[in-house]
């Protein structure tokens, strides 16, 4: 990677300034469970009591995978492109979630297999025609890896001198979560089979079709190493744009929203990376994808909901997002035993 | 109790008719998990495939406990009070949590054991300064109780004939997880150990001392036999008050979204006297007051959220208004395959 990105754990010297800030709300100690977290967490970040979320911004990464036509969805690679025209008109089921909620959304193609030639709104950031099948050789080249974490990068750098504080990345690409099990069972150690599932809809015959190329193409590359060679030879173009995407929103003390599966797995790379990141990350929501729960677990990660949803897109970002907001207002507007003249718990 | 609800479980006619429309958005099949069962739950209250959420309500029950004089909360009787003036003066965490997710807010005085004299915004409602404790006597007289169902019941009426078609309901009252703690053993047979937590923050001496008193309290009346005798002889008059206007907004089919472990013992009650009620209610959250998981696992509940919350208010409820309102936009908003001109999944 040519690429570098310098990442810090934050400062916890105000951890206890902003705890007793917490402690002296109006409610039982505690009380407000995992928000009281979130909001620590944020202050953290910030290096602040008194938090402030600005401009939030989901950014959809888009790219298309060679692994596709081995038949391992049982969507057609088309659907790739037709969706990020749905991001575009509006029509999807993030784009209604991020404008409930306020995320302003970016829709990036990273890689799609298709030319959309002159269109308006998308982000263009083609690395390539989709990736190429790892059945056959490397999805991606090392330069096209290293460009790909350079752009998500660049994309990245260009909201926060535009003033964001908080950003979210979603995917869409058919045959993504094929990458996404295989570089988790990777840097896991968990067995391929736990990693791998159904993805957008596959019955028991496409998921044992799909394990058993999946696992071929493992064999096949069993000289990759590294978090990197991982990434180039697994990848998808939208999984290693994420990947730059954290670590630049890392390296400006960004919140970061981690969305499902496969925005977890290249959350996975760019901790393997760079380690400090996992302080920037709020996980948004436990995927009913195979895999996503373990991967949480391997990652340290409480996300904030569990809806039985394995959609991509950034939908649990944006569904998400409300919560986030909540633990940065109580910071904000609840008022202290003090302020409000309300009694504290009687010593016995 | 004198007055009557007439409570009907909605036709599920036009059930086919939600079905095929939630699955022709652009999404894999049931990849929206929990939101496609409140979106159809929603449709079928509503009797139609685009719902409609109108003036969103919160209204919080306040009321006193004779209980709470015993010692079985951290906290003591005066902060029932003072949290009121802290709901009406916007400090609380239900305050900032309804005003950031645009709930209205409303605050019941139902029996809080002080005078507020003349005080802007408090609804009065006061059946008494606060209950009887039922260590010596029941809690209310019948009169009481059936009056304590009427008012909540004529709240929830007049928030209907405004227009009002989902409402949520909260409750402040120190010593009121106690009262609910044996309503739900009562009614449900799990062991009151099971049934009775920390409330509020007590320490294990204190939540020993809160399982003897209140098992003392079961044993001196135990000719209660039906869930209005349990409600009269061990209720609060907010617990009351909530049932009355569970059972009223489900007479005028809202939606009602039911808060953490004292609401979803009032709701308890209400589903024992109106079982159809539970086709309106969306449980908004799992508390982590001892007994709540357990509770809703007899309701055949499934909470949206679980944060690790023990606060009341309704707070459960106004932090997962988002996720109600995400459910019925996507309903309205997302594309189908057909309008987006997206590839639906291949035949084998």
């Amino acid at each position: 990677m040519t690429k570098s990105f310098h990442i810090e754990s934050p400062c916890t010297a105000i951890q206890a300034a902003i705890d007793h800030k917490i402690n002296h709300k109006t409610k039982p100690l505690g009380a407000l469970g995992r928000l009281e977290k979130i909001a620590a967490q944020i202050c953290l970040i910030q290096q602040t009591t008194s938090p402030v979320l600005q401009s939030p911004t989901l950014v959809i990464f888009a790219a298309d995978h060679g692994i596709a036509q081995e038949g391992v969805s049982p969507y057609s690679q088309d659907v790739t492109h037709q969706m990020v025209r749905n991001y575009l008109q509006g029509g999807a089921a993030v784009n209604v979630f991020a404008r409930q909620n306020g995320l302003d959304l970016l829709v990036v193609d990273a890689g799609v297999n298709h030319d959309f030639g002159q269109i308006t709104g998308l982000i263009n950031a083609k690395i390539g025609f989709g990736t190429r099948s790892y059945l056959h050789e490397p999805a991606m080249s090392i330069n096209q890896c290293s460009k790909a974490i350079e752009q998500g990068a660049e994309i990245v750098a260009s909201l926060a001198h535009k003033g964001s504080n908080v950003v979210g990345f979603g995917e869409m690409g058919i045959g993504n979560t094929s990458s996404s099990a295989i570089i988790m069972s990777l840097l896991t150690d968990f067995p391929l089979e736990q990693c791998t599932g159904r993805g957008a809809g596959l019955d028991d015959e496409g998921l044992e079709r799909k394990r058993k190329l999946l696992a071929e193409g493992m064999r096949r590359h069993h000289s990759a190493r590294t978090p990197l060679e991982f990434l180039t030879t697994f990848g998808g173009f939208e999984i290693a744009m994420m990947v730059g995407a954290y670590l630049e929103a890392a390296a400006h003390r960004m919140v970061i929203l981690v969305d499902g599966f496969i925005a977890s797995a290249a959350f996975l790379v760019a901790s393997e990376l760079h380690p400090a990141i996992t302080s920037y990350a709020i996980f948004s929501h436990q995927s009913d994808e195979q895999g996503h729960q373990r991967l949480l677990q391997h990652l340290g990660a409480e996300p904030l909901l569990k809806l039985d949803m394995r959609l991509g897109e950034g939908t649990g970002v944006a569904l998400a997002y409300p919560l986030v907001q909540a633990a940065v207002n109580f910071m904000n507007e609840m008022a202290s035993f003090e302020s409000a003249g309300v009694s504290q718990i009687q010593e016995h």
